[in-house]
């Protein structure tokens, strides 16, 4: 957040902000604030999927670091973000069968680093992240992630029982990381278009996201915690699925 | 270093603590500070083969945290370390065939925490850490272990050579994490009694840890960036081991 590049501050940068397509996180506004521009930015966030979230004026001051707020602000991220679409047209034009994470409300800027440093090198095409509930793209991220930012691309959605179902509509599996998964990840066939969803740190799979999976790996546990970190997770199914496509290309 | 568990200040406490055989990481003496019972404490600590480091007085001041700490003050674990042999026994206690992990210069006390989750789940009997140039057991790996740091033992050595030479005797393979592996890692036999060698997070390997490795593996890289997060390539090689483990014994 103290981070200059990822917040703008007052009516017309804001505006202009939005205007522009740059990818914006989310947008605040302090509470009681009700000027007719500020208004009118609300209308044009909304309307563009955005999250709007009232915030003390104290924080909002906190947040542009001294500069002039005008009781709104926006929070951008690093590198923009793309549509599904562009990531399935990425695979199409590598001639790979797609290969996508969704991270279903995973909060750890750190962990989304993690994923993202991993995916760019098990050689995955793009990470989906709800739009709510989850980790943006911040600074943060962007340092975790050792550059890899910059070559996966993210995509946000609304809905992710939606999102699984029209990739599912599109061809691709649909293979979630549970600790009550059918089979342990490595007996499971990774190959092939597919999406691996990782749940979020403390919970794990949500119910109806899980219901919408394909199928259920399991990781084995032999100690006495009883999860992984969520990069680790991921990590081990995304490398398990890289082997059996290099294993079967052979 | 704020956690007031882990920091033990003065001269009595710090003898007391050194006599009672209280896992210390380290003692700090104000520069200058040559009062006889500070000297006998070095004394003490270096017969122990802690390592005794100078510091600013100021930079005591304020580790201590407002405590009297008349030029002298010890770091403590969050818990107890073990020796090597009590890692073997551990195992063979179980009936099962060595697996260890070794970090050479690990440094990010979060990378160690996570390192200590996976090896829980892993079924790792034991990790071990060289005395210098590495990150000891602190209060943030323990709050990134996730608890595990209770349940993994861990040992620390004092020439990592010398570490694996004995290792080796003791008939162990010892396999290195390297980007010029002859291998990639799921490619090679990882079952049997075995130490899993990983390098520092800037730079890998040392050439002398690499030179005394049975063999190097490789993790293949895909993407953009050329090496993965240290507690990542540790966990895709544990829990390939694990499965080669579990395969084999169907």
């Amino acid at each position: 957040m103290s981070n200059s590049a990822e917040i703008i501050v007052g009516r017309n940068s804001v505006m202009e902000a939005l205007k522009s397509g740059r990818s914006i996180n989310k947008v605040l506004v302090a509470k009681g604030e009700r000027h007719g521009s500020v208004r009118e930015i609300i209308g044009l966030a909304k309307s563009n999927g955005l999250i709007v979230q009232e915030v003390e004026m104290n924080k909002l001051a906190e947040l542009a670091g001294g500069m002039r707020h005008q009781g709104i602000a926006a929070l951008a991220a690093p590198v923009d973000y793309v549509e599904i679409e562009d990531i399935l047209a990425k695979a199409a034009e590598l001639g790979e069968a797609p290969f996508i994470v969704l991270l279903d409300e995973l909060e750890d800027p750190h962990n989304l680093g993690a994923i993202l440093r991993t995916a760019d090198a098990a050689g995955v095409h793009g990470v989906l992240i709800p739009k709510r509930r989850s980790c943006p793209l911040s600074a943060t991220v962007a340092k975790t992630s050792a550059g890899a930012v910059e070559y996966v691309p993210v995509a946000r959605i609304g809905n992710v029982a939606q999102t699984i179902k029209d990739l599912k509509a599109a061809g691709l599996w649909v293979v979630g990381a549970d600790m009550d998964g059918d089979k342990n990840f490595y007996e499971a066939d990774l190959t092939g278009p597919m999406v691996v969803v990782i749940g979020s740190e403390g919970k794990g799979l949500g119910r109806l996201t899980k219901e919408h999976c394909d199928f259920l790996v399991r990781i084995p546990m032999r100690g006495k915690i009883n999860s992984l970190n969520a990069s680790v997770a991921c990590s081990l199914l995304l490398y398990e699925s890289l082997k059996q496509r290099e294993m079967k290309a052979k």
